[in-house]
């Protein structure tokens, strides 16, 4: 790669931090603009209510028929059905019946709201109420980009997605399993990724959830990286636990979840559905399933430990009935969504939901209608957590790395758009830039236009605005080739955030200590 | 072309209409599915208001100021301004400052909602309240496809694209200006485009608004078409009377206004607004400027004559400050038109916005993400009557067939998601089949899948749902190729609605005798 900016400029960027011109201080600009972080969203517009009260009742009224009649697996976990039976549940074999009423009941000592502390205390974000955060995808085997190719994953990629997660601004939580590094044994990878999270960023991590050890591995990393700043009363990462859907929970993700609740660590618990797979193909059944799901769940934590940290989460794709592969973007699925944030609302739980999910194999117009397809009843439905945010392709077996440079930029309009109050102020209102222009006139060379012209509107960093003849005669680039110069510029422009020395060498003696300790698994 | 329907059957459609076989019965109901054509979305989702009733309060005092204290003018139309003077407003020479509260007494006159009549009773639609109908791209000079680019358009692009929304359920209206036919005269072309599509469709149509005379042959030729059908107490066709932003009203598009007021025809009164260039660079600004326009244009039909249909409408976009270009899908143009939506309802008229806007080249990623920016919120913010609904690109400055038959595609999922109520009934709650699977198991070959997948989850037409392999394998197709085999698949199938060959006769002389009536004129 002889121009690893992508952008012409080759080494510039390295000339311009050493040189004093006006070109290096236009850059020095730029960077800082980009290393700027956005805050939470804090929306401004009215969550987007789909059910009604009587379907409300229903969904709740058959959520806890499931919960009572039919019940939910602990599956290889003696110590939950135990809890369980201690709560009134009734427990036959590893089925657990939860009587009308129970889970709600139990869910109430669990916050509405928390703050997701960073090791940078300024990236730290509200988690709950009115406030959207937007978190990167997780859990591909492959990458992909233009260059390479699909291909499997690796821990250097794992390391530039947590660089680009960083450059971008508007996605506020470094992420977890950005991708599988294969070339990292299975049983030792989880050190390998949440350090890289800790190290190459500063915004909220996730920890692992593939075995309890690893829980408590993640858990020992983070207090190690925020030392005093650890704090046990706020949670300082967040963990998705799925659930094995429909009505099962899995030992090791419970085990996961139990080892984060006692330690004050925040959990996503999640349906996991392919409707038509894992839940009936249907909304109001399978709004049924999730809530008695998230209900079992989340009810479980706080005999864990009342008052964990946690979130409901949905997450919901339906299945192609001709090809049998999960889709996304789907209306169904966007009606769910909506219906699972206004369920989790009547509980008074923070919602994760949503994303930029696609099913598309490329990072093309229909990824890009699929995924906006999502990302839009995200944000109008309300979800506080937003996992996937940016980068997934191809129903999450892939991280792309242009699509996480889309989907970014993407996350800064819908940042713009339901974040913003709308200025009301004089200027806001611009009277007398109406009278000064007049009927006919134009508003280009207007005293307000030259005063807020710089701030107005929103600008992507990846469309391309220029006229046709321009863009033709420079080549016609669509959009995923300008994506792919643009991560490119983005890790060459990149900077670590700064770290205590001695926290650095902490983190990696507890790395090689911990896989000392044991030898190499593979699965 | 040697494969017209590029699906790779050559003629076998036509073999298929002759043959009786098992595949010709297939390709007829597959047909049939085509032709299908989807009523009006009855909206199921609350509307997104985002304005407070403070910032209503200002934009609505701001109007009245502009159009109390700056005015607007009526340009060569000395007829207007009579009438303005008639109706108390202050008229100096073209400029006509109306009083505070006179625009808005004059608009109640105006319903509140009608039914837009087509040619085919079926096919009528319902404009206002909780419906939106879909309408496709309208304006544009140029068209392009993949396989001869981007070109000046002519009469044969424009039929190709009528019949093409002929065969799009989910466009409900024909359009008008489809594209600009430049190879027909200019003072003509309307009578070839309003025929065209009253022959090859029989959707709902728009008129011409370029001069009276035009405006006055279109009512003609849809009074022909109509027949006995021809309603005076409802429109059978609906015009696009653009507003010259800011506040000026220009005579020959206003004259075509009176024409199809007095007709008793639709009109949607229509800012046309690139903001920073045609509206201040803010929000608020805006907005009071769109609402004090279209308060003069709808209370200037109600001049002409009370009763006459009329839509609030709002064409915004935002300027990018960097090339001067419109820029599409940002959030400000989302703001905008959400509370245009808002102030519409307050003046109890149909509003007219929105679209599958875009600013991009290619049927691309960029154009995909700019045009959902634009159709999310164009469905959540309840516009009734959504113009460049579809094959829309490049600004508006081209027609893209790809792009067409991609948008129509996204507007059957945002029917399917806006217009679907959410099935409340035993079927649809599904708690048997949650019973028969029960924890761990899965749903695919359970009863209520068996009965209830055809119909359950919306497909896309356009998108391809198969493994990374079988698509690699076969080439990589990305969304925009597809696309252009999907609409020469949909012409090939393309049947024409039936016409009395009387009436097509009648046409047919009509526009024989208009053109004859004078020269051709290409300016």
């Amino acid at each position: 790669m002889s121009d690893p900016t992508g952008d012409g400029t080759g080494g510039s960027a390295r000339r311009g931090r050493r040189g004093g011109g006006g070109a290096a201080a236009r850059r020095a600009a730029r960077l800082e603009k980009r290393i700027f972080q956005a805050p939470a969203i804090l929306r401004q517009l009215p969550v987007m209510d789909l059910l009604s009260l009587e379907a409300i009742e229903i969904i709740e009224r058959n959520a806890e028929t499931i919960l009572e009649e039919i019940g939910v697996t602990f599956v290889d976990n003696p110590a939950a059905l135990a809890r369980w039976r201690e709560a009134g549940a009734d427990v036959v074999e590893d089925r657990v019946r939860i009587p009308r009423g129970l889970a709600r009941t139990l869910c109430a000592s669990a916050p509405s709201h928390f703050e997701l502390q960073a090791r940078n205390p300024e990236r730290s974000v509200p988690i709950g109420g009115s406030h959207t955060v937007f978190a990167p995808v997780y859990g591909p085997p492959f990458v992909s980009d233009l260059d390479q190719g699909r291909r499997y994953a690796t821990m250097a990629d794992f390391e530039k997605l947590v660089k680009l997660v960083y450059m971008s601004p508007h996605l506020h939580i470094s992420g977890g399993t950005l991708c599988e590094p294969t070339d990292i044994a299975v049983n030792k990878r989880h050190l390998d990724m949440v350090s890289a999270h800790l190290r190459w960023s500063d915004k909220p991590v996730m920890g692992s959830v593939t075995a309890p050890q690893r829980a408590a591995d993640s858990v020992e990393l983070v207090k190690i990286a925020f030392g005093d700043q650890f704090r046990s009363d706020q949670p300082s990462m967040v963990s998705l636990i799925n659930i094995n859907s429909p009505l099962s929970f899995d030992g090791t993700m419970m085990q996961a979840l139990e080892v984060y609740a006692e330690a004050g660590q925040a959990c996503i618990v999640s349906p996991f559905i392919v409707g038509g797979a894992m839940a009936p193909v249907s909304i109001a059944g399978t709004l049924a399933q999730v809530l008695a799901e998230a209900l079992a769940g989340i009810a479980y934590s706080q005999l864990v430990k009342p008052g964990a940290p946690v979130l409901f989460g949905a997450f919901v794709s339906s299945i192609d009935m001709n090809s049998g592969a999960p889709s996304f973007g789907t209306p169904e699925a966007a009606t769910i969504l909506a219906g699972a944030a206004q369920l989790a609302r009547r509980l008074n739980l923070p919602f994760r939901s949503g994303g930029a999910l696609c099913g598309s194999k490329a990072p093309d117009a229909q990824a890009a209608f699929e995924s906006a397809s999502t990302l839009w009843p995200t944000m109008t439905s309300g979800v506080n957590f937003a996992l996937h945010a940016a980068g997934w392709l191809e129903g999450g077996l892939v991280a792309s790395f242009e699509k996480l440079v889309m989907d970014a930029d993407q996350l800064g309009a819908l940042q713009r758009f339901a974040g913003s109050p709308i200025d009301l102020s004089e200027n806001g209102q611009a009277l007398d830039a109406v009278r000064e222009v007049g009927p006919g006139g134009h508003y280009l060379g207007c005293a307000h236009t030259q005063a807020n012209f710089q701030t107005a509107y929103w600008r992507s960093d990846v469309a391309d605005y220029r006229p046709y003849e321009t863009w033709a005669e420079d080549g016609a680039i669509e959009t995923a080739a300008r994506a792919n110069a643009r991560w490119k510029q983005l890790l060459a422009e990149y900077q670590a955030p700064t770290i205590d020395s001695g926290v650095d060498e902490a983190l990696q003696e507890f790395v090689t200590r911990r896989k000392q300790a044991e030898p190499d698994a593979f699965v």
